[in-house]
Formats: structure tokens, sequence, C-alpha cells
């Protein structure tokens, strides 16, 4: 069967693989498609070398039908249809203890620090696995993770109806994010700088401003009478986002650190004294995120179809890459493992 | 009647001034013990000479004995033993109106933007007063004011019995919240290099660890069981504080950001986000932190004696800010208005 593999210095080669026999509560799955996310790309880049051990089959983001259940799984049944949440906590370090396994002291990422989706068929304990309704297409069900995400981010940052979200970043998950505190009721609007994501965002039904073309934080005093917004996510990763982001907020407004910020950035924590500003990093999801994901994406509330600007094949992955690393004209690709 | 005037240009004037009469809703006090804060300091060195009005009063720690009470109060007298809550919000903007007026976005904080207690007699809205228990010494009832700026920090960082605490910076307020968090329970450490401030901590019963001394990030994960501390108070607006503490905390551990940062400081957001940490801003206090101050200080269960390291007069102010400044061997010092 057909996998792709990161080979170190920006190279993805296509080739054979063996599929992976399921072991005791294990299931082999048929993988559908899967998403190519922004980590996977800082993984092309050379950024985790040390953390990836090549050749590195990626992908975490991904649905499939069950093709094989290994001894002792009872829940599940061949031609099931699945999607995986690609955590595997160890289950006995102090974050584990605490009851944050999500975010475990020793976590290993499946599909970072193990094989991931990106092959034809993959083997994943079963305990990973989240059932995928039948109304639910398999190109949408490998959304769910990235939507996930969204979903952790929007519920650990608290938003009630009519509360005004500033969301910073447009790319994938800070689409994603605005769509979900917009399902939760909030007043969103988008910070972005490119042309092409501000354009999609605006077609997926949601308000967009361009910091580069007005005062952000005059617009935000205007929009909320004085007070400032009730909450920001910061999905940029951006030094102009870290330094703007308490100036959006009112007094104990809330900040989402979603971002995965590569250096230390400058903070304004004169600002966090003055308004008893709150922050919190938000990192991956939790099973209940999973399920949350899941119904929204089968309730048809929030727009999917527009994020997908492309579905393409394990052989074009390198292609794919390429793409999103010019900024351009894409937002999620879609690999169709079966093709 | 004496009364200290800042004159600008790192300079005290004690002189003459004539008593106000208190109008209706006011009272007018007999300053006993008048604190010096930070940020008078900060105000002396002039900092803040577009805010404040010269020759400016300062002073927002104190005791006192009311003289006279004006029209309209009927919950005063002469006689009562008294301290003031120093804020005087607006009432109207959007952080009173969503209950957060101890940070009102137009406060007027007396002693600051009004004038303040460093005279003999003082007069002030009755609304900010409270009242002091007879067992209380009014020496200690000067204190209530920062005590309660620590009782806020405290409150807000949420600590309960047990968990344990790193408190960076030992100064005054440093001290206090130490002395909060371990009277809530807490398993508290205070980071500090002065050794004449850590001296003085470890005679109030304070664990203490300098930082200069020992890898303190070691020091915590050793302490907590490779864990990682439950909540980090930052009191010292150092740099070096500043990067340091979201290395001290498990996951989802709270920081309290209780320091005025002059400047931007960098700070390691991946951190933020790879353990869900929690950051707030704790600006001044609410009336039931004063409350908290009042009877704690009144219980005698936190050591507040060694805190005080000079009591002196109206006429030493100038010098007990050079005292201040030069980081010497000063904790809390009491300026008594009746000398």
């Amino acid at each position: 069967m057909k996998a792709a593999f990161y080979a170190g210095n920006r190279t993805i080669k296509v080739g054979e693989c063996r599929p992976v026999q399921p072991g005791p509560g294990e299931v082999q799955i048929r993988v559908s498609h899967c998403g190519v996310c922004g980590t996977d790309l800082h993984i092309f880049h050379g950024a985790m070398d040390k953390r990836v051990k090549m050749p590195a089959i990626l992908g975490h983001e991904m649905s499939g039908t069950i093709e094989m259940v290994g001894a002792e799984v009872e829940e599940w049944s061949a031609g099931d249809r699945v999607t995986v949440m690609p955590l595997d906590p160890c289950g006995a370090c102090p974050a584990c203890k605490a009851g944050h396994s999500h975010i475990c002291q020793k976590l290993t990422f499946i599909g970072i620090d193990s094989p991931g989706a990106l092959q034809a068929i993959w083997t994943v304990p079963a305990k990973t696995l989240l059932r995928l309704p039948e109304k639910l297409s398999l190109a949408h069900g490998a959304l769910i993770e990235p939507l996930a995400v969204a979903c952790h981010d929007v519920r650990l940052g608290a938003i009630q109806p009519g509360e005004h979200v500033i969301v910073i970043g447009g790319g994938p998950i800070g689409i994603l994010v605005a769509l979900v505190a917009k399902h939760a009721g909030g007043n969103v609007v988008i910070s972005e700088v490119n042309p092409f994501r501000l354009d999609l965002a605006a077609r997926l039904g949601l308000e967009t401003v361009n910091p580069s073309a007005l005062d952000l934080v005059k617009f935000v005093e205007e929009r909320t009478g004085g007070a400032g917004a009730d909450a920001v996510f910061e999905v940029s990763g951006s030094k102009a986002g870290a330094a703007i982001m308490p100036h959006l907020l009112r007094t104990r407004g809330r900040i989402i650190v979603v971002a995965i910020f590569a250096q230390p950035a400058e903070i304004d924590l004169f600002r966090f004294f003055w308004r008893e500003i709150k922050l919190q990093g938000a990192r991956v999801y939790e099973r209940e995120d999973f399920a949350q994901a899941i119904e929204i994406a089968a309730s048809g509330k929030v727009p999917l179809d527009a994020l997908v600007t492309e579905t393409t094949s394990l052989d074009h992955l390198g292609e794919s890459f390429h793409k999103m690393e010019s900024g351009g004209d894409c937002m999620k690709i879609l690999i169709d493992c079966a093709l």
C-alpha cells in the first residue's frame, strides 16, 4: 500500500509500505481523508527533526473506515466510520494524575511521535477512536480534529452569547475558532492581513478587519462602546498579535493563546495589571471537544465546505507543503489517501 | 497644620496647610500613621509628573481617627478609628457598569489623583472608610491598604490549602502576598535576591530561595515531584521574573501579575500554550479585600511588626524616599503624622 514519508531536508517521498497488523486493543483503519496541518508544515521545514523519527509518516487530521480489529476490541467492527483523537498519554505523570492527560508531560502525539495517517492503511489504539455519524461525509470527517482544537479553545474561553470576540489570525484554526465562537453566540470579528484569507472568511459569513488598513484598538473600542472586547483569541503567532492583544480587551477580559509562538514575544504586562486581564494557553483538545466537534459538523450549522480549498493525493503532498508555505491561495488541503 | 508636598524634581517640601472642611458626605480625619508606598517613590522619581498636580500631598496607606463629619454622614462619628480605601470610581464607565469599579476606567486614586494622607488632617468621602477594631493598633492600621492588595492577589489566585506557591519578589507587597497565601494554607516560597529582604522574610517565618544562588526551575520541580507549582505571584516587575514565571508552573497552573511593569517584557507564550497556563493581572483591591485585611491583621495570625523597619515624621519623608531607592536595609517605612 501507499504511504508518504518525510525524509528530512524538506523532502517527501511516496512509496510502498506494509500495513501494520492490529495488536490487542488496536484497530486497522482504511484512511479516507487526511488534512495537512500547520504542524506538519513545521515538521517539513525541519523544525522538529529532533522529535520525529525519519522516514516519518505524518498526518493526524483524518477520517476512515475500520478494516480490521485486533484482540480485546469489543466496541468497534470492520466498516465503522471513524476519526482518531491522536493523543496517547502516559497515564502516570503529574499532568495525567491531575486530569490533564491531553497535555501529558510525556505525551505521544500520534502522527508526530509515532506514525500518522498519510498512508492507505493506519493502525492505532482503539481508545483513540470516535464514531462519525452517517450524515457526516468522510471529507468533513477529516476536519474534526482541527474543529476539536477550535471547540477546546472556545470552551476554555467560556464564550457567552452576545460577547464581543476578536480572533487574531485567519488561517484554518483561526477561522474554525471564529466559526465555533459565532456558533456559541459570540459577536465575532477576525483580524487578518492576507487578502485571500480575508475573502474566504467573508465567504464563510464571518466579519473581518484588516489591521494594516485601520486602527484595530480604535475599531474595537468603538464597536464595544469604549469597553473593549470580552475575549481575544491569539491565533496568528505574530509579534504584532502578541503586542496588541491586551489592548483590545475590557476589564477582566480573556485572552486565549492558541498559536504556537516559536520565540518569546514582548508583552505589555502593565495592561494585564491595569485591566486585570486574564490569559490562558490552550493546547489540543479533550474528548468532549472531539465529541462537540462531531456534533457541530454533523449539524450542518457551521459552513465547512469552503474551508477545503483543495483535495489531492498522497503523490502531491510535497506540492501541498510548497503551496502552504508560499502563503498563497490555500486554506485547508485534504489528502484523499485512497487515490 | 503640617503637610508634606511633592514639588517635582525629586523634592519634598514640608510646610503648613489648612485643614479642608468636610463637605456633605465627607469626613475629616486626624491622620495617625501613613505608609510610604513604592508608587509614592515612583512619583518622587518624576515618573508620574503628568498625572499628579504639584505641589502634591501623597500618601494612601493610612490610619487615623475621625475629627469631624460633614452633612449627610450618618454611619460615622468623631473619635471613630478608621482606614481609607483610597478609590473613587466614576460609577458610569463600562468597567464600573461591569462591576469592576475598583479598576474604573476613569478612577480617581486618592493620594495620587487627589490629595493624600501625608498631612496631619485629611478630608475624604465617607464611603471610602472602613472601621478599625480596637485591638488593632493604629500603626498596624496603616498596613491595611497594602495587606488588602495582598488579599486581593491571593483571592484572584484562588490559593487552596496545600498548594505550592512561589512569590517572585520579596519587597513589602511580595512579603504580604506570601504571608496571606500562607495564611490561606499554601506552601509558600519567596524568591528574592536582596540579602536584607531574604533575612527579613525568614524572620517572618517564610521559606526563601535566592534564584541567583540556585536553579529556581529545578528547585520547584524537585519540590513538587516534577509537577511544577500551582501558583506563581510575579511581584518583582523584573525581566528575569517575567522570563522564568511560566517555567515554574504545573499544567493549568496560575500566574498572578501583581508588579507594575514599566516596559513590555519578553514572555515565553509557547510555555503558556504547552502547559495551558493561566495568567491574570491583579490591581488594587475590592471592599471585601479590605475587610479581609482588617480581619487578618486583627487576628494577630500574620506577623506584621517586623515588616515596619522604621517609623518617622513628615519632616523626614524625603530621607525615607532616599532610603527606599538605595535598595538598602528598609522594608516598610511608616510616617507618624502626629509627630
